[in-house]
């Protein structure tokens, strides 16, 4: 996690948020992670998901589901929990998926890759058969964690929550835009396409956290409500910038900050925001989404929109 | 699909029905699956999913949903055709995940099957990436189907099948099976075992098929009303039993009455219910098993379960 300490308003600390937020989003992953399944799936389950990554998807939710919240009328507090729980829920299963999405990814048909986050990857550790397992079970588990029977949360917001998840992680969204990237092996793309094929493959899932933590926020998945809208076009403009961000990082940084192995892209001859536009072009590029997504904020008129806004810089700002 | 006709009450002729009622599913597969999809993925979804297989899932849900509404209270027209087209989408939805769990089984990290009906399968046909791919969006489409945006059925259902479904899929269900499966290899299995293995992964699916016709015919999760409780045990026995009749036929069909390998299980030194119980033991207990399964219809106490009892008999007396 970035160290960036956002100006505006001064009482606002992204990394004292985030740390709180995350305390809980990773509690909760340990809690509910695998605890039900056969022996060694729940082992690469928990594996897969647990200790690890900037776990913005999961921040994105929370502070939807923050700025939401500020500008919806004061509920009752049974009410207020059981939002509250599935705001948590949410953030968890967007994780879910995005882990899913990475187990999957690593396999030696996909990107063969033997390294995530310094460990073996999942297929490495357990095998193929159990990772390929793993990743379905993280998947349907995310569509468990959002409907629960206890009762305490509303039927409006679980339908909208699975309705946003499987939308953002299905054939028009995550896995579409994976089998894009996968077309477009040795092929050139112009910058449409290049756009089309990450608002699929990344960007969906990060918009799609940000609506779910607004619905959680709102109590009800609201299409068509300004806030709604502005909060929608916040979350696509926060999604190309990180991908946007990832090309420049993939030229300008070095392994070790990055985690993963730099200069790939370009090794593998893959089209990027950098090989297109250059590197100043990418990095206006990145600028001009990050004032997008600032002013999408200012036309919520949500009362608080500051965790919202330090993330957003912190896409753009990052440094790994 | 066998030609039992079932003798009480004699007007119910299950081919007939089982013929209407696919006419349908089979339509609306075709009308939904893969259509927003990028080109080559869509076209790999629609191969795995499209033209084939017996649809037990889905006439499990079109049964159920039927004898649900044969006990319920009248609905008004428009609460009655938005039920109706949520039982079409949650027949789908079943079909969906069977038809990724198949994609993902075929392929060589797993059972590296070749054929599957007769036609090559995913991986052979569109390449191992994209039937990993296709599996995974498979899935996330079986969610996207159960949570239309039109207001038209109500978010309780919604949020039902999305909860039934997810728990049968994952890791306490469809895929901690598979898991067990994985590791039971050169294992022995007692009855015990063998029998948990197979109710996380075949039969969690199949009482959930029939548990989400319930909701639809109840417009609502009823997990505590007498019917919904017979539903559940009837969903179980069934589950069984079609294991049961599947390693039967595993020793007495020859492969192309089965549209699969026969004696592929004993080659391969797995447990059956033919190995531990013998070819007479394990046909008593699919015989059992229908009795169950009956008897928890009369138990459910609802007006029309004839298109259920004809399922399970056909399940117990099938000969492919």
């Amino acid at each position: 996690m970035s160290r960036v300490q956002v100006a505006k308003p001064p009482e606002f600390v992204l990394d004292a948020w985030s740390r709180a937020e995350l305390a809980r989003v990773e509690q909760a992953l340990s809690q509910w992670v695998g605890v039900d399944a056969p022996d060694g799936l729940g082992e690469a389950m928990r594996y897969a998901v647990l200790g690890g990554g900037k776990r913005l998807r999961a921040l994105l939710v929370r502070a939807a589901f923050e700025a939401m919240r500020s500008g919806a009328a004061t509920q009752d507090e049974k009410t207020q929990a059981a939002l509250e729980d599935m705001a948590l829920r949410a953030a968890c299963a967007v994780e879910l998926i995005h882990a899913y999405s990475l187990v999957h990814d690593d396999m030696p048909c996909m990107d063969d890759d033997v390294l995530r986050r310094g460990k073996p990857t999942v297929h490495v550790q357990y095998g193929e058969a159990l990772a390929l397992l793993a990743g379905d079970a993280l998947q349907a588990f995310a569509f468990e964690l959002l409907t629960p029977d206890d009762g305490r949360a509303g039927a409006e917001v679980q339908a909208a929550l699975c309705r946003l998840l499987a939308r953002a992680a299905g054939s028009a969204g995550m896995a579409g835009g994976q089998a894009i990237d996968l077309a477009s092996v040795g092929r050139t793309l112009d910058l449409a396409q290049l756009r089309r094929m990450h608002e699929l493959k990344t960007g969906a899932l990060l918009q799609a956290s940000v609506l779910m933590g607004a619905a959680c926020g709102a109590g009800a998945m609201l299409s068509h409500a300004p806030a709604w809208v502005a909060l929608a076009r916040y979350g696509a403009a926060l999604g190309l910038a990180f991908q946007v961000v990832d090309d420049i990082l993939d030229v300008t940084a070095d392994s070790a900050t990055l985690g993963k192995t730099a200069g790939k892209d370009a090794a593998h001859g893959k089209p990027t925001y950098v090989s297109l536009l250059g590197l100043a072009g990418a990095q206006a590029q990145a600028q001009q989404l990050l004032t997008e997504a600032q002013a999408a904020l200012e036309a919520s008129s949500l009362p608080d929109t500051r965790a919202l806004a330090a993330l957003a810089e912190m896409v753009v700002c990052r440094s790994s």
